[in-house]
């Protein structure tokens, strides 16, 4: 093994090359051109800068490396290689059924954070952590994102700029390697340096421009980025795509593909090299924080009562956040919308206030699960569809992640379809291993914010309502993720009415008065959207014969594509009718929504007397 | 009428207060504070700057005014009133039921381009059309965006800032109301106007400081924006929230209300005035731009050929291009896998490269379609998430676009999940208006890039794929939207298997083991996921009594849930059995992912021996 002191960092940047091309090759697939521009930069970290222990990756001292260029994961697993964490039978599995190397970056390995692959999310994921090792658990470890040039055109990557020099997160070096090329072609800027370094210093960084492939100018510009003290620093580095090897080197047309000839390559480059980096292992922390709490009683609301199910959830965060000291919360500005704000001011230390960049809040939350901490986000659910694509990834990332969408539905009211979540459901439920929850009353929404917390995995999003609706469940009631309530029932049911959140009070209303004129029907809160309760939706189906399905939210994708999840295995299947959103609203008091709509009782009662008619 | 030379400007900054204070007040809702702070803005430029034809609102020669602060929209109206284009019975109609004065702006009006509402939205609509100015239609007008300051805090904003600054759009002109507060305290910034201006001009803008409530320093201002003719500008407005009301000027929790005292408000503004402004007319412009084309085939492909659907798509595209002058398409820095490159080459002059910027992408083509240009966007249906609040926003806006998603699926291969779009026809299905299409093969996809260009209205998504899939279909084949192919199909059928794009031909081959074992099966080509094919469906219901449903996606809100839109209407339901990708994909072959998610040829054969011996 080579020691760090002796290293010869030109020939290091080289042998990742060499791995790079070589791995590439041997997929018959793969980013080689954009690991080769990135060697050097990369050569110098892990060689001098980096701490961290490969056979300790849940050490809390370790520094972070994210790849937000996760097409370059070539040289991500080289790396890896070098500094002994794999070896090279793995490195060359690269791509291949099973592998750990996949084509992009994920936490399958041990020493990768979060998934990266859809470009300007690393840097964003970064902040979070280097924000969780400033205001959540003081450690002296450090940030390092290595960004490509061409996702510099993603909003998100400038929401992070944004939020990192906001906060001076002197603990996060971001380094851009300048390649000039993107997939298709010359980016925006070229190797225009100084038209990123203005944009960053702009944002209130340290900026730093440097030639790619010089060891000696590389390694200064990191020691310049750690001697800043009072803000991020981003290296620019101008650096030529498929470096090294003269017949892809700086040359349109060569992404994302091995090289042509790559046993050639492997010579031009000098041929294989075996260098073993000691990289730095981080100094001994103390043992992580603490994340007791003491113990609070969820919110209890009486029944009969009308209140808004965000009240109700905040207030239960906050109870959360008194009970379980890893409870963090995050919002885009509406904290007094959602009532994310209860939160805010029992634990001002672990909220977040991210102003409305909805992409960098639920990167940043994505960021401190990292660490360990439990986030709640908190905005609009109209606006979650902002952050689709992080949450997508999010899921990819296997993070622990908890979502909160206020102002669902129609039912908000005047402010018209800008502020509505019609989509929310069909997007949070298509996420994979997603949970998606949406109660109808106070105490559901307490019990259910508190199951979420205690989910062992995955992305659970939980749908709030902005107006009161009437407290039907006592406090002590249950309600299990997967669950539902059966609220009418009896053996002469001749049809269910299947409804989730503010479309429950409806349904009740509407059973009754079907009761009223002889016609008894079931009624079932389906508040657990994902998983569904098979078992009684099943049920109801076996007795009734047919399910009308009632909710706020556009008709694809929602509670009445939910309640499918019950009856795709081949048996018999009930008879459904299914009442959602079909028409554009525009501005209406929320019963007038309702009505028009066509989800409030008098739809239902009508929806039903057809549904028997038939 | 005040003439415009007479106006005094102060005054009419008054009477626009009262006006936004008395409908906020009629309606017992709604944003005055943040009317007030931006009136003196308006004022000026409705006065003095704003050339536009209120009775002749598709006067092509109009200046365009967006709110991307859409919740000013009391201001807006009131803005209408004073130009005479609305009554004040009108105003005070504001978000009542039934009235074109909705919460926030919508197309219900005529003067109105886009739905705005979801902050950072109307900069970046409002770049595509300055763009449209002045790559597609060298035009006159000039595009005028009033902007909050809190919004100056979402990527996509900056995503507008970087596009307009590098196509040097001087046609446009973005003012920030700075008015400190945002909804639930002060911004980032508050009122750091340098540090806007800095980011700006970093961006290669124009940036001028102003005092947002002095007429003759914003008269200065707007003349300032209009002498710079290399670059876009910047106004930069220090203002009061609830600017002239001592209860509620520049005082936090006053945010998206109407004032508490609405007499004492009017009083202390100076009581309702009834000025009249003589709005500029534009110059008369020349007839608008010829949309013709010439006439173009479609490009055709031989049965038994293997071709990706994403190849027809760019060679379709290119000659819908040929065939409509009114054609644009934009991609995402992707246009070499996406196939938008064969349109950039034919026609340059109307392809627009927005480089890594999904949500400026569907902005700019928004902001074209406002122009009466017909845009595709493409890129990876993965990415097309990032962009989801701009489509749910363009179908409020009633815009129309065509959308391609490619690399769909897990069929991508080794990629691995970063790159699958493996939500998109659930988030296009959610979309109100929405049609969506998935075809399997080359000649399919042309027909259906035709018919996307030729459909009346709304928001169209086209699904493709990365690998070739055989030629299926002839030439002359037509593949209406709303329709379906069946492919087998026969009396003694025992179950329908229901596919679309990648998934038809494992179908096909399903179907004829089943059919060689003695199992005949019928085969629907579900191309169009939205609508659906209720008679086909229906028919092969009743006749087999069984679906299999198989899609590359996550079972929830695609193909499998499509079905289902058949079968909402309380008739009996068929027996369904769903196959999708239910696990976490990671690298591998094509192949090899088909059979992994069970989705492959193998899967529906086991699949179906299991439906039919329930």
């Amino acid at each position: 093994m080579t020691t760090t002191a002796e290293i010869d960092l030109a020939e290091l940047g080289q042998q990742l090359r060499v791995d790079s091309v070589r791995a590439t090759g041997a997929a018959g697939s793969g980013h080689a051109t954009s690991s080769m521009s990135a060697a050097d930069l990369m050569a110098v970290l892990l060689a001098r800068y980096l701490r961290y222990d490969f056979d300790w990756p849940d050490h809390p001292g370790n520094d972070h490396l994210i790849f937000s260029k996760g097409h370059a994961s070539p040289l991500l697993y080289s790396l890896y290689k070098a500094a002994g964490a794999i070896g090279d039978d793995e490195l060359m599995t690269f791509r291949t059924l099973g592998s750990r190397l996949e084509g992009h970056p994920t936490p399958r390995l041990p020493w990768v954070d979060v998934a990266t692959g859809s470009l300007g999310q690393g840097l964003p994921v970064g902040v979070g952590i280097a924000l969780a090792g400033r205001r959540l658990e003081p450690m002296p470890y450090r940030v390092w994102v290595l960004l490509g040039d061409s996702e510099m055109a993603e909003g998100s990557v400038w929401e992070a700029f944004e939020h990192a020099g906001y906060e001076r997160l002197s603990n996060l070096t971001a380094i851009v390697d300048v390649n000039r090329l993107g997939q298709r072609g010359p980016t925006r800027h070229e190797w225009d340096l100084d038209a990123y370094a203005r944009r960053a210093e702009a944002f209130g960084w340290h900026a730093i421009e440097v030639d790619g492939h010089d060891p000696v100018a590389i390694d200064a510009a990191y020691a310049e980025a750690l001697s800043v003290s009072d803000r991020p620093s981003v290296v620019l580095a101008r650096t030529l795509k498929g470096r090294g090897v003269a017949s892809v080197e700086n040359r349109e047309g060569m992404h994302g593909k091995p090289l042509p000839e790559v046993d050639e390559a492997i010579e031009e480059l000098g041929g294989e090299r075996r260098m073993r980096v000691d990289v730095q292992r981080p100094a001994a922390t103390t043992a992580p924080r603490s994340q007791h709490g003491v113990h609070a009683e969820l919110p209890v609301f009486s029944v009969g009562e009308k209140v808004a199910t965000r009240d109700a959830y905040g207030r239960a965060l906050a109870a959360v956040g008194s009970d379980r000291g890893d409870v963090v919360a995050l919002d885009g500005e509406v904290g007094d919308s959602t009532r994310s704000e209860f939160f805010a001011k029992q634990h001002p230390d672990r909220f977040f206030e991210c102003y409305i960049a909805e992409q960098e809040m639920l990167a940043t939350a994505v960021g401190m699960q990292v660490r360990g901490w439990l986030p709640f986000v908190s905005t609009f659910a109209a606006f979650l569809t902002r952050a689709h694509d992080f949450v997508r990834m999010a899921s990819v990332s296997h993070a622990q992640l908890n979502v909160a969408g206020s102002h669902a539905g129609v039912s908000i009211g005047e402010d018209g379809p800008s502020q509505m979540g019609l989509e929310d459901l069909a997007m949070f439920r298509a996420v994979h291993g997603s949970t998606v929850l949406y109660p109808c009353d106070a105490n559901q929404t307490t019990r259910l914010v508190a199951e979420m917390a205690a989910e062992p995995a995955g992305i659970r999003y939980l749908r709030t309502t902005r107006g009161g609706t009437p407290v039907i469940y006592g406090p002590d009631e249950r309600f299990p993720i997967g669950g539902s309530k059966v609220l009418r029932s009896s053996d002469e049911d001749r049809l269910t009415l299947v409804a989730a959140g503010v479309t429950v009070p409806e349904a009740l209303a509407a059973a009754d008065e079907l009761a009223a004129e002889g016609i008894p029907v079931r009624v079932i809160d389906l508040y657990s959207l994902k998983p569904v309760d098979v078992t009684t939706l099943r049920a109801a189906a076996e007795a009734t014969g047919c399910l009308v399905t009632v909710e706020d939210h556009h008709p694809e994708g929602g509670l009445g594509d939910a309640v499918l999840d019950a009856f795709t295995d081949g048996r018999p299947v009930p008879r459904l009718v299914r009442l959602a959103v079909t028409t554009m609203p525009g501005s209406a008091t929320a019963a007038q929504q309702l009505k028009e709509a066509g989800i409030d009782a008098t739809a239902i009662t009508t929806a039903a007397h057809r549904a028997l008619a038939v």
